[in-house]
């Protein structure tokens, strides 16, 4: 059953998002200024604290309940040659995420969050966006809601992330619809692609932004044509996380390139995101000025499966943790500036 | 009882620096190639397993104990007005650590590191260094053996951090002593000190530099001119990592500066550590340049104590979780590279 009954609803949706408490955050700021410590001494710690009160609606944010959310996918367009790795490692890397063996498995439990797969009909692969749409609308709006009943209202956090052979060059293609720009201008190497194969990806993307044209000027449409399941996906959980008073870390390319058009269609609409890492693949600079996202880390990593978002959750405990069990001043009798 | 019994002892010490395994960096190299990612994918978490495996000797690094050592200092200049805060402060601060109330209790806390606070003659300051050195060399070396014997040779990682109030000026002195350039090149403000303190912490650095200008060929008589306890201890527990395959995390300036000698002694004396932040305060992204350093994290901290070095613990523990715990192509059954 769909939570939107066609793209006019989930429109609908993406215009209405509820804001964040102000007074969560002012609480948080006041609090900042008598704790044990040179006012503004934390940095962004504290910048992440305020940040999450915000869109938790809690003047004392917590971090019990995190979730690590990869949707997984495949890409017709990879029979164009666009990815080094045949198509059928999406299944296997599923696989391997559900044997515990992949990257994201262990930190997950670094970051002690709970790990779910998500893999989205990978037995039938969208279709080559140089052909057709990659997506029809039921078939888009499944993969919405699909990523948006993932989200579980009672989680204090959620890590977004991905796995699907072919994506960066789908995120490429998505990202220069939203934001103007080329193959060229947009294309990185993915999981390692050599110079014949980068030259094709930018031809693929340049393919597909000629033959759905007509379909630019909206960031849904764009979405579907262009995209793919587990980018709609991340669509359909970012979207779910703000409706229901959830931050969300974004991971890399793939997953911030699937979540910006909630941002084209609503000012603000990526307030409640946080992107964890900068990553490695060359469009993600760009997509990450235009929308105004400043990373947590810049650790030159590429991979995907929400990686780097699991890899920022320490970070933001540590937050929490100074901003519940620091002392004030007068608690510690500590003299404060003369 | 003196680890060194004169200067010309320590001397010898920092100029016979073990090297780190080759043979287990290499390793390290070779396992992350059939890891179930493409190569390279983990980025920075990469090269930190490479570092923690030469530095350990461990092919297969580990980190089940760390330990976050913070010493602390009091600092005769503080009476030239150099910090808005008494240095009542210092004491106090120890206090709130060992009642559990400080910053770097939560982040030790979060980084499941022992958290142990050395407080170095509280009741005695060191000399005004406008005046005097700063310690005389019993006094010195009592403080680098102090931090040298700090070191619990079975530590799988230490953090390295301090508390003293004017110590921002120690640090900015000892760094313009061995990196050349005056107090307006180095001086930040600290706690937060006002435009009129920032002058006065800038002429008591100059002060300091041409009193010592005999002693400023010598990073040891440097630091023991111009420096403090704290950073002395910083620098013979630093010293001691290095003797006893124990790989560093450095905070923030005033642990860098206090580090930084054994560089200037030593070309690579600082390898086996890494930068965990760079701060906010002015100096430090100067020092960090001409120390070769890459800091971790940016997060416009200035708080000290060690606390941004607990930080990056827990992305450390990533590295080696995925290192460890990652299945290899050949054990998940996934298709490599076509």
């Amino acid at each position: 059953m769909n939570q939107f009954v066609d793209l006019e609803a989930l429109r609908a949706a993406c215009l209405t998002l509820p804001p964040g408490s102000d007074a969560a955050a002012e609480a948080v700021r006041e609090r900042q200024q008598i704790l044990t410590k040179p006012i503004g001494s934390l940095g962004r710690l504290e910048d992440l604290v305020a940040w999450l009160a915000r869109w938790q609606n809690r003047a004392m944010p917590r971090l019990d309940q995190v979730d690590v959310l990869v949707f997984a996918g495949n890409h017709g367009v990879t029979r164009q040659g666009v990815s080094p790795f045949p198509a059928s490692v999406t299944a296997q890397m599923v696989a391997n995420f559900s044997h515990g063996g992949a990257a994201i498995n262990q930190l997950s439990r670094v970051a002690s969050a709970d790990l779910r797969v998500v893999p989205l009909e990978l037995e039938t692969p969208t279709r080559d966006f140089t052909e057709a749409p990659a997506m029809d609308e039921p078939d888009f709006l499944r993969a919405v809601t699909t990523g948006y009943d993932a989200i579980r209202p009672d989680r204090d956090l959620v890590c977004l992330g991905e796995m699907g052979i072919g994506n960066t060059t789908a995120a490429a293609a998505v990202a220069a619809a939203l934001f103007g720009g080329d193959g060229a201008h947009w294309a990185g190497r993915g999981t390692g692609i050599d110079d014949a194969g980068l030259l094709r990806k930018r031809n693929v993307i340049d393919d597909g932004l000629k033959r759905h044209a007509a379909w630019l000027g909206d960031p849904l449409l764009i979405a579907m044509a262009l995209g793919g399941r587990e980018l709609a996906a991340i669509l359909g959980a970012t979207l779910a996380a703000r409706r229901n008073g959830i931050p969300v870390l974004l991971d890399g390319f793939v997953c911030t390139s699937a979540a910006a058009p909630l941002a084209r269609l609503t000012p603000g609409g990526l307030d409640h995101t946080m992107l964890a890492h900068l990553s490695a693949e060359a469009g993600h600079r760009i997509l990450a000025k235009a929308l105004g996202l400043t990373p947590l880390l810049d650790f030159g990593m590429r991979l995907g499966e929400a990686s780097a978002a699991a890899l920022a959750v320490p970070l933001l405990r540590a937050a929490v943790a100074c901003h519940t069990g620091m002392a004030t001043f007068a608690e510690a009798a500590v003299d404060n500036r003369t």
